[in-house]
């Protein structure tokens, strides 16, 4: 089973190819070019590469929300293109499933931390629980918008050993520090930020599970409203919506 | 802290770059062309993209050994290459620390097997060990080429869950199985194979504990004698070498 996965989320770009149990390529940039800058090129070099005939892909596997609106907006339009183009389906990670599969078999709570401005992240928290010769992730608190108080309150009440990554941990990283009684750890570079290839990976577990959708019925998960969209929601008379 | 990754010691070809604690960008290929097409025209398609002056690089993280023959002597003749041209010092990191790394923070023992042919895998054991806010590698068993049987006896005698992953695994796969009373997972895709970012990663680490050598002083740890070796024994009348 082949499958593409892409990740234009957050400040990373990425996109890999993964075969069975390998990883044939996988080109990631997180640096300040857009995406528009960045993700078709890195596909378009990563074909030419491992002389990639993109009909052998199985499934394109997007990581579908939360994250920035113009990254995901990226992301999910390259995605549709492509299953439109190959007559082929969308597998929809959801963005901070795919952040904590770089933790994969951790024993602790795996808490990704997205910086979703407004004094908000993006959050959620996952265990792995083994199954057969591997792990699968299993989920303890849905991702949504949360205060990091909020989320640091919830782990504290599962009261068990946390991981932190994403671009949210140094971010809060202080309110992390200060948060007392709470045995935490935070993940290195190189497994702390998103990864087409864990996109691609979790892809294919989804894929082999009948989890797909059709180039025409994807679409991200914003998780919250556009600044544009607050703002005309402030324009029509409706301030609250405008923050 | 700015540092240059470079894996070419399996199948995998991987350059990579990290910057304090964030992986600035990464290209990785699994695939039939050989490292002399691959490594360099990677590195420089990063350097392009994420433009990068590598006179900002303060250092340069080699996966040191063991390998295939041919593939450390690329890795290692670029990275001196690198580091004379630059002025910069080496930092090597043994190829199975680099591997066990993927699995950063497991609580498992981390067992990465390279298929080593001759029915040998260049193998160890490692464990995370929390210090701080992460984790370091502790060495249980150290690097070397051993029978397939001999590392699992020597595991089920450590008596804990182990975590496989390397080119080894899909080689040795039934051996693994047929081991009665091991506990053991097997690490996906994206996480099972060499990654120029665990090396560059952990040779930050190492970077900052002063364990450098020079570029004329660097040269690859290949474990065992090469091919070539062995055969020029044999015809040198040592025939109990040439195997």
């Amino acid at each position: 089973m082949k499958i593409l996965g892409l990740d234009s989320s957050g400040l990373v770009a990425s996109a890999a190819v993964v075969d069975g149990d390998e990883l044939i390529a996988e080109y990631t940039t997180n640096y300040k070019k857009t995406h528009s800058q960045t993700l078709l090129p890195m596909l378009e070099e990563l074909r030419n590469m491992i002389e990639l005939d993109l009909g052998t892909l199985d499934a394109i596997a997007i990581a579908s929300g939360p994250g920035s609106f113009t990254g995901l907006r990226i992301g999910s339009a390259t995605a549709k293109g492509l299953g439109l183009a190959l007559d082929r389906p969308l597998v929809e990670v959801p963005t901070l499933e795919g952040l904590a599969w770089n933790l994969w078999g951790t024993d602790r709570i795996v808490c990704p931390l997205m910086d979703a401005r407004r004094n908000q992240v993006y959050t959620a928290a996952y265990e792995f629980v083994q199954e057969g010769e591997g792990f699968r992730l299993h989920t303890l608190i849905g991702q949504s918008p949360m205060d990091i108080r909020e989320i640091l309150e919830k782990l504290m009440q599962l009261g068990r050993p946390v991981t932190f990554l994403g671009d949210g941990v140094p971010v809060y990283l202080n309110v992390i520090r200060g948060q007392t009684g709470l045995e935490y750890a935070i993940a290195p570079a190189g497994n702390n930020r998103q990864r087409a290839a864990c996109i691609a990976a979790l892809g294919a577990v989804y894929f082999a599970q009948g989890r797909t959708v059709s180039a025409a019925d994807h679409h991200p998960e914003y998780l919250r409203t556009s600044q544009a969209e607050r703002e005309a929601a402030g324009r029509r008379g409706h301030p609250e919506e405008s923050l």
